[in-house]
């Protein structure tokens, strides 16, 4: 290939007989000399590499849950008559319909993760149609014009103003899911800090950890209450392993399993009294999962960057609703010189992760704000921890082991012994823990549901008294654990 | 906060008189008596930060581009008559109603980027209102039931197949956007060999050298030739500088400028005939562009697993059309479980870099392949091709200097003067160079009307002859520059 685009130029003949009246079809058959037809290539069919049809032999090498390559929908060429008989449009609207039934079941049934999904987006439908995509940097425009920054810029402020932080001190973007957010919070700690030490509680997020190894980075796993939250006393032990070399803290609001909200106030203090001045340590929050309930809640420890913080992210698919995975970044301005160069192929300076990025969720996550307001999200908090509460209870009441954290609408309780149960409830665990998380969709009629078939299951699962439900009090302590021991 | 989920516990009574046949607004005036509704914050409005309204005094540091802090849709608190009177509502389906024309103008008046505009997704829309993701590994069903694996493994086993690796043998997913693609390659590549050195020509995109940089990896830029393509030269002298050291390498399938191929044979060949054997290097094909338009070039050097590469991506929303970005991974299963790691929380092993992952974008790519197959990729390529050497034919018969590499759509030509007219066609620019990428979306009426707008544009800009043209010979070979002196 080496030169070949020049050679090709240089045997090229122009043609002078082109003009504007001719249509593409006209075109096609003589007109442009230069062009050889004959560079496509005839069959573009490629070979089937694998026995198509017949049973895979060799296993791949997957083991964990279930492999999903056999129940895979395959794409398949098209009939030449297909065209005219109309029969692949209707075997795609068939396995189309299909789905949706399924999705259907399957979103009425999903009580383990933290997703809101009940939304009404109806009046965005006639924007599915356009390729949006705010390339780079959301507050500089590229020269490509089928974007949604601006309505990007407006969710920006808005949760600026929720963490304390002015239009002109901060930088953000809408990134495509909280793992972005953490990848973003922990690659500017770094820049900011080269050889800082990375600490995350051991119930932080996996992508935390998943960070520290992608930027090859120093890292603590600091030990957690049996809340969840972090050890302020590992902490500072860990700590003062590495006193020679700033700190890069990853604090949770809202851990994956039990929804604990590390002490924010405590990690500052921590860090001052062992000698980590302000300009030694930078702190990301990762607020993926109650990011946006904690503001409003009362006794919670403030997220605001009026305290010594550096970024904040939150997830836009989970409490505010969003339909496709998003999340939203923000750090201080001038954190992000540390991160930017300049790319002029964009004419937009790059200190996003992705560069390309969805600009249909923004207008999603500002059509939401703007219908629910600070105040509909304040209901919507009270609404899901009443209903936490409602649950916690009623599982306490029926002898199973369940602990609610104060902040949290996370419930951990028992995992059921059937592992059919919790597919179909869609349940997260860990070891002998199930969680529900309750979301604004999660009404008390859906818990009812549950919890009576939850009862039912129970019944069987442990009718001849063989088996015992499993002790949570590692996990969620003494007090919280009904098994036959502790109850 | 420490401790204080487990007091809470202890000091809450647990309430025998929940039923289930209450209902959730029943609950919320007595029933439970463990949560108090003093919780949540009575004032949810956060107080402005910024002095909203007043122009704002201190600039923000950004410079490059234009700044859309001040043109930003700014989310406002909903009234307290709002649902009575409807006006927000109406306010905002009024702003929706304008950036959909926005949108229609600006897709009509687009050449710069390789996105095509040209799509129909109609049958799609009953499907917006599902929150779909697809978390972890797609092989690997997790206990979240709102997914679309079955269309995500169907799209890659289609492009397995043209990449011509089996079934068992391969691992990959979908990614949010090409950078995700080369993110994701760069750090297999990085797990297989720990001490590698990343190679990559200066004219890579961008989103390579971000990857260094994050991964802290060595990295050495190569030259390039006139056309774009990697330098095979200087590629083994940069080689020769580490020969103690395993070699990554990222091989272009269109750079993004020029939309050169390089060589990936003569990479190959360079790296053996200087003593680094198959088992010493890993190539990432960076395929973000042109992926999906080589396999139907006849004499375009293959892409294909059956050669001794790592690793291809490509980008869903260019050639294909999907209406929101993402992108297509594709490496060998192997290489993957050095870079997984079980990850109990989601009953899933993690080896994509988002977690979280849309899971709109594989129904959408489904669709596509299934309507257009390889056969009517095959035709859109030709049509891209024939276009482009129209573009480039009609440019040089005006004076223009312009140049197209043999194996591609991408048609650099002379910056015009003029910003406002580079805004106007949302031209992606370098220097002297501008570029039209020739999607299928692109007809030759379209490339009229632009090339009609040029040609008076230009007679104004140069019209008393006190400026000139660029001259272009460094950027694209004196035989395609066209300036007052080469001419």
């Amino acid at each position: 290939m080496v030169g070949s685009g020049v050679e090709v130029q240089s045997t090229m003949s122009i043609n002078g007989s082109l003009s504007n009246g001719k249509s593409a079809e006209q075109l096609a058959v003589s007109d442009v000399e230069s062009f050889d037809p004959a560079t496509v290539v005839p069959e573009p069919l490629p070979p089937v590499v694998d026995s198509n049809g017949e049973e895979v032999v060799k296993p791949r090498e997957i083991v964990l849950g279930k492999n999903v390559h056999t129940t895979c929908l395959e794409v398949t060429e098209p009939d030449a008559d297909d065209e005219s008989t109309g029969d692949k449009d209707a075997y795609m609207a068939s396995v189309l319909a299909r789905y949706r039934k399924t999705l259907l079941e399957r979103t009425q049934h999903h009580l383990g993760y933290p997703y809101n999904l009940d939304f009404d987006y109806g009046a965005l439908g006639q924007l599915q149609h356009f390729s949006i995509n705010n390339l780079g940097d959301p507050f500089i425009e590229s020269n490509y014009g089928v974007h949604s920054r601006q309505f990007e810029v407006g969710v920006l402020d808005w949760f600026a103003r929720l963490w304390e932080i002015e239009k002109d001190d901060y930088w953000g973007y809408i990134t495509n899911c909280g793992t972005e957010g953490n990848l973003h919070g922990i690659l500017v700690g770094r820049e900011v800090f080269p050889d800082g030490v990375l600490y995350a509680s051991k119930e932080s997020h996996y992508s935390v950890f998943k960070a520290a190894r992608m930027y090859r980075m120093d890292c603590e796993k600091v030990g957690t209450l049996v809340t969840g939250e972090i050890d302020c006393t590992d902490f500072k032990t860990k700590l003062l392993l590495h006193k020679d070399k700033p700190a890069i803290i990853n604090v949770n609001i809202g851990t994956t399993v039990k929804g604990a909200v590390d002490d924010l106030d405590l990690v500052i203090q921590t860090l001052v009294e062992n000698g980590f001045s302000h300009d030694r340590f930078y702190i990301h929050c990762d607020g993926a999962l109650f990011g946006l309930m904690m503001p409003f809640v009362k006794k919670a420890p403030k997220v605001s960057f009026k305290k010594p913080i550096g970024s904040v992210s939150v997830s836009g698919h989970k409490f505010v609703g969003c339909p496709m995975p998003c999340g939203i970044q923000i750090t201080r301005l001038r954190h992000i010189n540390a991160l930017s160069r300049n790319v002029e192929y964009l004419a937009s300076r790059d200190a996003t992760i992705m560069g390309s990025r969805n600009g249909h969720a923004p207008i999603f996550l500002w059509y939401t704000l703007n219908r629910k307001g600070y105040k509909g999200f304040q209901k919507e908090v009270q609404k899901c921890l009443r209903n936490a509460h409602y649950l916690k209870d009623r599982l306490r009441e029926a002898g199973i082991s369940a602990m609610l954290n104060e902040l949290s609408s996370t419930v951990v309780f028992e995992r059921p012994r059937d592992e059919e149960f919790v597919r179909m409830w869609q349940l997260a665990c860990e070891g002998n823990m199930a969680h529900i998380v309750v979301m604004p969709n999660v009404t008390v009629e859906k818990l009812d549901y549950f919890l009576n078939e939850l009862a039912k299951g129970r019944a069987i699962w442990y009718k001849d008294g063989k088996e015992q439900p499993p002790c949570l009090a590692v996990d969620v302590g003494i007090e919280n654990c009904s098994c036959a021991v502790h109850k």
